[in-house]
C-alpha cells in the first residue's frame, strides 16, 4: 500500500493522535530468562493503557535490520525507510538546526591535519575542542564562491555540518576523505553530469579553506563526505491533512520531523516533564503530536539497564498527563531497540501499543516485549502503524464501492 | 506472491471447497470490556468447527484501510483490491445483473430536474418512485446511436446502471453531475484520446434521452457519472480450474463473483437457509462455493448489535447442514467488519476459520476476534486465504525441484 493510495482517502476530523516515542525502547534480557528493560520497569499506567490498547511488535526496516535513527524515525512515521532514506550530510545538517531546501547539497564536514606536502597526518585535528572549531567556523563562512551560499555549523569537537545552496546541484559526489593518514585529500568528482556544477562548487571550497587555514594548527585543512541532498519527502499536512508538531530535545529528532512537515516546538527545559509541559501548552493547536524520549536510547548505548528502566518509569509516571488532555488516538513505540546487553541500536522489533476508543483492545494489562507478541496487532512493518492510527482517529474514508 | 505464479502450481482434484461469507463480520464490544458480536453469539457449531481449524484475522486491504464491498469481496476472493479496482459504474452495473465484456463502459446513471434553461432544479428528481423510473427506462432504451448498444436498468428510484458497448471504448471520462442546483448538468469530457469515441456517444446519448424526457415531470433529464470499463480480472476457471459457483441473494454480491467467473445460483427464497438448500442442491455440479450472508452488514450498518448476533446465531444453526455435505476444505470469514457501535463497514481485521483434512488445527473450540489472535493464521492479507484453501483442497502442486 503506497503513501499516493493513502493520501487519496484522507478526510478531515477533530481528532488528536499523540506518537509517544522512548527511543531504542526495545531490549533484551541481561540473562537468560531474565527480563528486558521495559518488562521490568515498573509502569502501572502504560500497563493500564495497555489493557485497552492493541498491542504488537514493529519492524523498522525489515528482518533483521537495525536502523540509526533517520530511517527509525522514517518508519514510525510513516514513511518506507528503504525508500525515503536521509543522507548523511542531509541528517547531520537537520540535527544542528539547518534548514534544508531543493536547491542544497550537505555534507558531513571534518577538520583535518596536512604536512607542507599536503599528505594527511591526522583524520579528526587531534578532536580540537568545540570552541576552537567553533571559530574555525567563522573563517570558513567568510567564503564566497559565485552566487552560491555556503552554511557551516559545529556538531562537536572536528565536526561540522556543510551546505552549499545554489540552483542545479547534484549530490552523486564522491568523498575526500582517503581514510588512511600519509595519503592526500582526494578532489570531489561528479558521479553524473547533473552532479558537475555540486563538485567543481565543493571543490572550490575546499581550495579555500586549505588557504585560509594554512596557518592554523592543528586543524589546517577539511575534509568532505556523504553528500545529499534534501530529501524529497511527502509531508504530514500534504499526505494526511495534519496539522503536526514534534517535541524533541535533541536538534537531530527535531530536524528528522521537520523534514516530514512537523513544526518543532520550543521545550523550556531538557526533561521529559518540561517535553509534557509543551505538549499541554500546545495542545489546542495541533492534530498531531511527536513526542520524543531520548534517555531510553542514551541508556541503552551506555549498556546502563537500570538506568534505562527508570528513564521509562519516569515515563510512565507522566502517562496520567497525556490522558487527561483526552486525546483520541496514542501510540507509544520506539523508533527501534537498543537493548543494554548490545550497548547499540539493535534489529529487534519494538513493542507498540495503540490506544483508542475505537480500537479492537486486547486486554493484555501488560507493556513488554513479550506481551506485545500476543497482541492483536502482530508483527508489523513500523511504517503500517500510522494508517492504523488515522483510521483509529477516523481520518481515512471508505476505498471504494 | 502473484496470482501467475499460483496459476503455473495449479493441479486438479476432486475436492469442494466451501467459502461462507458474513458480510461485516468482524465486529467492536460496544463498551469498554465487553463481547464483540460474534464474540457475543452462541455458537456451538462454528465453535466446534473452530476446534478443527486454522484460525486467524484477515485484513482486506491493507492496514486501516476500510474496503467498500467490491475491495473486501475481491481481497477474500484471492486478488489484490487495490490492483483489481471495480470503478463505480461498473460495480453498480453487476449489481443489477447487467453482463460487462471488454466492449463496454458502464456508469451510474440518476434521474434529475432540469428548469427550461436546463440548469438543474433536483439533483434526485424528487427520489421518483421505483415504478415510475422504470417506465422511464423503457423510453430511454429506445435510443439509437451508430452500431452502439445500451443497456439501462434501475437500481431503485432516481438511480439506474447504464452501460454503452461498441468497439474502442476508453473510459477516462468526468461525470456530468455539477453538485449543485442552479447549475447546468455538464458534458461529459474525455480524459485522453482513448476515450473521447466513449464521450461522444455519452453525449449524444444524453442529449437524445433530454429530448425524450423533455415533457416528463419531474425526472426530465439524465445525468452520469463513475464511468468504468469491465475489469479485466483473471477467472476462477482461469486461475484456480475451478468450476466456482455465487449463492448471495443481493445483486452486487453476485456481480462481484460474476466478474471473477463465478456461476451465481438461482436462491429459491431470500433467507440463509434458502441459500444453504441451493448449495446442497447444486452440490455435485461444482468445485466451490461462495455463500454470501448479507444480514451480518445490515444489521451493523444499523448499529443493532443484537440483530447482528441474532444472524450469526442463525447461520450457526446451519452449519451442520455444511459439514453433512463433507467439503474438503471449508472457509468461514467476512469481507470486511461492520461494528455495530460504527454503524458502518471498519479497517478492522476480519475474523477467519479455515477448516479442512489437513489444517494444523489451533485446537481453540472458540470462533470469535480475540480468539482468532492466537490463531495459527495470524494476521494476514485477505488474498492470502485462497491459495492457502487450494493447498488444503491439494489443488496447488510444488513449487521447484
Amino acid at each position: 500500500m503506497d503513501l499516493k493510495f493513502l493520501q487519496n482517502l484522507i478526510v478531515p476530523a477533530q481528532t488528536k493522535i499523540v506518537m509517544l516515542i522512548m527511543d531504542g525502547l526495545g531490549g533484551l534480557p541481561l540473562e537468560r530468562g531474565g527480563k528486558t528493560e521495559l518488562e521490568t520497569a515498573h509502569t502501572p499506567n502504560l500497563d493500564g493503557l495497555a489493557e485497552w490498547s492493541a498491542l504488537g511488535l514493529t519492524v523498522p526496516v525489515g528482518p533483521g535490520i537495525t536502523p540509526g535513527s533517520g530511517p527509525g524515525h522514517l518508519g514510525i512515521f510513516g514513511y518506507d525507510p528503504i525508500q525515503y532514506e536521509i543522507g548523511r550530510g542531509a541528517l547531520e545538517a537537520l540535527g544542528v538546526d539547518l534548514d534544508l531546501g531543493p536547491d542544497d547539497v550537505a555534507a558531513r564536514g571534518n577538520f583535518c591535519s596536512v604536512d607542507a606536502e599536503g599528505l594527511l597526518t591526522d583524520r579528526r585535528a587531534g578532536r580540537i575542542p568545540t570552541g576552537e572549531s567553533k571559530e574555525l567556523a567563522k573563517l570558513l563562512r567568510t567564503i564566497k564562491i559565485d552566487a552560491a551560499e555556503f552554511f557551516i555549523e559545529i556538531i562537536k569537537e572536528h565536526r561540522f555540518a556543510f551546505v552549499m545552496r545554489a540552483p542545479g546541484l547534484g549530490d552523486a559526489l564522491t568523498e575526500t576523505d582517503p581514510w588512511k593518514t600519509g595519503a592526500p585529500t582526494l578532489p570531489v568528482r561528479a558521479l553524473d553530469p547533473d552532479s558537475e556544477k555540486a563538485a567543481r562548487l565543493a571543490n572550490q571550497f575546499i581550495e579555500q579553506a586549505r588557504e585560509l587555514l594554512a596557518d592554523v594548527q592543528p586543524a589546517n585543512m577539511i575534509m568532505l563526505r556523504g553528500f545529499a541532498r534534501y530529501p524529497a519527502i511527502p509531508t504530514y499536512p500534504e499526505l494526511f491533512g495534519l496539522r503536526a508538531a514534534a517535541i524533541a530535545v535533541n536538534g537531530m529528532y527535531r530536524g528528522v520531523a521537520k523534514l516530514v512537515g512537523m513544526d518543532p516546538l520550543q521545550v523550556d527545559g531538557d526533561t521529559v516533564a518540561d517535553e509534557f509541559t509543551t505538549l499541554e501548552e500546545n495542545w489546542n493547536d495541533f492534530d498531531f503530536f511527536y513526542l520524543h524520549v531520548k534517555k531510553t536510547d542514551t541508556a541503552g548505548s551506555d549498556g546502563d539497564f537500570l538506568q534505562k528502566v527508570r528513564v521509562i518509569e519516569k515515563v510512565d509516571g507522566l502517562i496520567p498527563r497525556l490522558m487527561a488532555l483526552e486525546p483520541d488516538v496514542v501510540i507509544v513505540s520506539g523508533d527501534h531497540s537498543t537493548p543494554a546487553l548490545l550497548k547499540s541500536h539493535s534489529w529487534h522489533p519494538v513493542p507498540t501499543l495503540l490506544y483508542s476508543k475505537y480500537v479492537r483492545a486486547d486486554n493484555i494489562a501488560e507493556f513488554g516485549e513479550r506481551a506485545c507478541v500476543r497482541g492483536s496487532l502482530g508483527l508489523l512493518p513500523a511504517k503500517d502503524v500510522m494508517p492504523i492510527a488515522l483510521a483509529n482517529a477516523q481520518r481515512i474514508t471508505r476505498f471504494g464501492a
